[in-house]
């Protein structure tokens, strides 16, 4: 539980930043196959900052600090079929309510009120119909709404003590199920299996996946979240998984370690270029800097090591000013952490960009998800890769633009580098940063101990 | 993969049962906290019955044996993202579509078309732009749209071999999750250590869930789905869990057990009454049974069994009559099962009940799913229970009603029994019936068996 006291600090934080009533919705869990058969729930990660308790079908009104909470109490057949629940009372007290009332009563508090769309459908038109008024796509957000997100993106972009305890324990969680994965590979046969393994031990813990997880030999494929591969023992294995609490709360960890247990010599020598990388971001963190920079320094190590493999050619910020290492590390070096895996994505770009900034049409640039200086209380991830990707290596206008720039002979010689990320999860603190991933090793030898452990 | 002449056989099935031309939606995964962050997709039942193939945003068009398959390729930057796609004429070749397009055309289609409204609402509201009107609830279909829905419904009600074969390649991934199960409780301490084991299991075998699983100590809670408790004992663990394979099609399998690996006397007497009264149903399957006649036969053999315990008093038959059986057994005895857990339970009771018939007002009859007189090719669950519900055993009303019929001092005794429930998933034959589920032992004694193993 998140203590009525934090809850009331960030009620009274929006109170502080806007004088506007603001009405959150729950949501509701999406049919799967029919009706009966939904999808786990997965509250608002608005509603859940503001009222710390997974309830599905509920609302939320904020005025002035105080909050009244919009809920059913359950019916009595669902207490036959769902056993004793919580009711609105009980809940309202849990959670330092001011008021509760029926969902009906919402519609008697609609005048002048911002909201925020949630994402499932249902509740969505639930949310038009009450407030009787379109809620228009983020990137139409205007007056009132665009109001109560600026605020909602201040107050998520930095987290209290009982947000940080929450991310810490699903990071907790999500550092174990990696090395399970990692130790238990060996004696499986296929992607399948070492999923299972990692996710099932989430499970065990009372938590779910904070997204579907990335468990593959082809790394290169950035979005895969297929599990069909049989493991071969020349092949690396990618795994990027992170657990989210009972109150939502997300973490977010990639480690790459050789199905074999040792990593060969090319392998090694890339690895090693990614997690230079991922070390010099971390040690570039502070408070102030721009996460833009952290990125190009990312870049900027990755085309440094790559020169000296001899894959490119030149000199790495003139390889990084034409973007030729987004050949090999084409998306963002991280993004926003807390509730949300991408924290508040569904916000667009208003909570990863500073106000009037823009993604960048450059192609080592533009999947940038946060372009903002970094303030304390910030949690970040930091995850440079090296991915051999078909669509961008056989692209032709990519090998005419670079074809002076890779040694194609050389880039032979690493074929069984498919694809290597490290990601980590960086609190930015007063001094510096945190890591808070760091109780999973990240250096190649460490990994092949934890292989044959 | 269902071959070409499994699914074309499908479709002239189809032709043969109406004149009229379908379209049938996939449908889309819904967004999970934000648009990139989605619950893993499953697509419409009905698609994939006569597509055969899970395919995100695809529409098939169905005609007099002839299907046109409406899907958009994949994208350039999809590519990038998410590797080698396959593409719209792959695809078509693969499903042996007369006919491939890009959604767009799918407008030049509509003209006269039935339909099926998808689950996920995003879709829905395309399904309504498209057609160019709106879909009613299915207890308001009417004309084209419900002579579709009839015919897929006497489609989809008895299975073809290619269905039966994805059902037993599920059953068999269930069948071990289960025995991993009750074979590692003992060294766990939570509920959710145990759902852990068994849904990894089912991961690891590259499958997924067909419906939120069912493990707890408390299983008088029928709909309980928190795995938060602790392992004791004297408890038993209730486990309602199936795999669903890579195409959609479900199993379903309960097994109870206990936590020490040993039955209570009290919890022993009641498993062998719920286990007989499993066993008597599945022997009395056979084509033209009316499965109504078969929940009737199970609730008369636990009304009897616990009247030779003491619990209840009287004759069983009287007894089952006045609804005796359902202060213990609320539930019905069990449902279609296909491609849905519940077999096309989207469609109301159009699938589950006879033409004419209607949900009975009676407490003991008004939870069955399926009314029907059974035929071969038929695949159905056989669960029936015995649980302490507090909702039911403390209202006054059932207290007043069946006063002379409870012996709650003997019922005392039994306070061990919280909630048991044996499920399997029976075939209908030409002979009577095949327990598809036979792998997965039932008796006591195996159990307990298992459990120490």
């Amino acid at each position: 539980m998140i203590s009525i006291e934090t809850l009331k600090n960030r009620r009274n934080k929006l109170a502080q930043l806007i004088n506007i009533p603001a009405i959150l919705w729950s949501g509701k869990a999406p049919s799967r196959n029919f009706r009966a058969n939904n999808y786990p729930f997965r509250a608002s990660s608005h509603f859940l900052y503001f009222a710390g308790l997974t309830l599905e079908n509920a609302a939320i009104y904020l005025e002035k600090g105080k909050l009244t909470l919009f809920m059913d109490n359950p019916s009595p057949d669902s207490t036959l079929w769902s056993g004793k629940m919580r009711t609105r009372e009980g809940i309202a007290e849990e959670i330092g309510a001011n008021d509760a009332y029926p969902m009906e009563a919402l519609k008697s508090k609609i005048k002048g009120v911002a909201t925020i769309a949630v994402q499932d459908r249902f509740t969505y038109q639930q949310q038009c119909q009450i407030l009787n008024r379109s809620l228009p796509s983020i990137q139409e957000l205007i007056d009132i709404d665009l109001e109560l997100v600026k605020a909602i993106v201040t107050l998520r972009s930095t987290h209290d003590q009982a947000a940080l305890k929450e991310i810490k324990k699903a990071i907790e969680v999500s550092v174990n199920a990696h090395k399970i994965g990692i130790k238990s590979t060996q004696k499986y046969s296929t992607e399948a299996e070492v999923r299972g393994a990692m996710e099932g031990y989430i499970m065990s813990q009372n938590m779910t996946c904070a997204y579907n997880s990335i468990v593959t030999i082809n790394g290169e494929v950035l979005h895969n979240q297929t599990y069909n591969n049989s493991l071969n023992s020349g092949d690396l294995l990618l795994a990027d998984v992170g657990a989210e609490t009972d109150l939502g709360w997300a973490s977010d960890i990639t480690r790459t370690w050789p199905v074999s247990g040792h990593f060969s010599r090319s392998q090694r020598d890339i690895y090693d270029i990614v997690l230079a990388s991922h070390d010099a971001c971390i040690e570039a963190i502070k408070p102030g800097i721009e996460y833009r920079e952290i990125h190009l320094l990312a870049a900027k190590i990755i085309a440094e090591g790559l020169v000296d493999l001899g894959i490119l050619k030149g000199d790495a910020e003139t390889l990084v000013e034409k973007d030729a290492h987004a050949l090999f590390f084409p998306h963002g070096v991280g993004h926003l952490l807390g509730l949300d895996v991408h924290d508040m994505e569904d916000l667009g770009d208003l909570a990863g960009y500073e106000a009037g900034r823009k993604r960048s049409k450059r192609f080592g640039l533009g999947y940038l998800r946060l372009d903002r200086p970094l303030k304390a209380g910030m949690i970040v991830t930091i995850e440079p890769g090296f991915y051999q990707v078909p669509a961008i290596l056989n692209n032709p206008n990519f090998q005419k633009k670079y074809h002076q720039d890779i040694d194609w002979d050389t880039l032979k010689q690493f074929s069984d580098v498919k694809g290597i990320r490290i990601e980590d999860d960086i609190l930015v603190t007063q001094k510096g940063a945190e890591i808070l991933t760091a109780k999973l090793p990240t250096q190649a030898s460490e990994i092949e101990n934890l292989c044959q452990a």
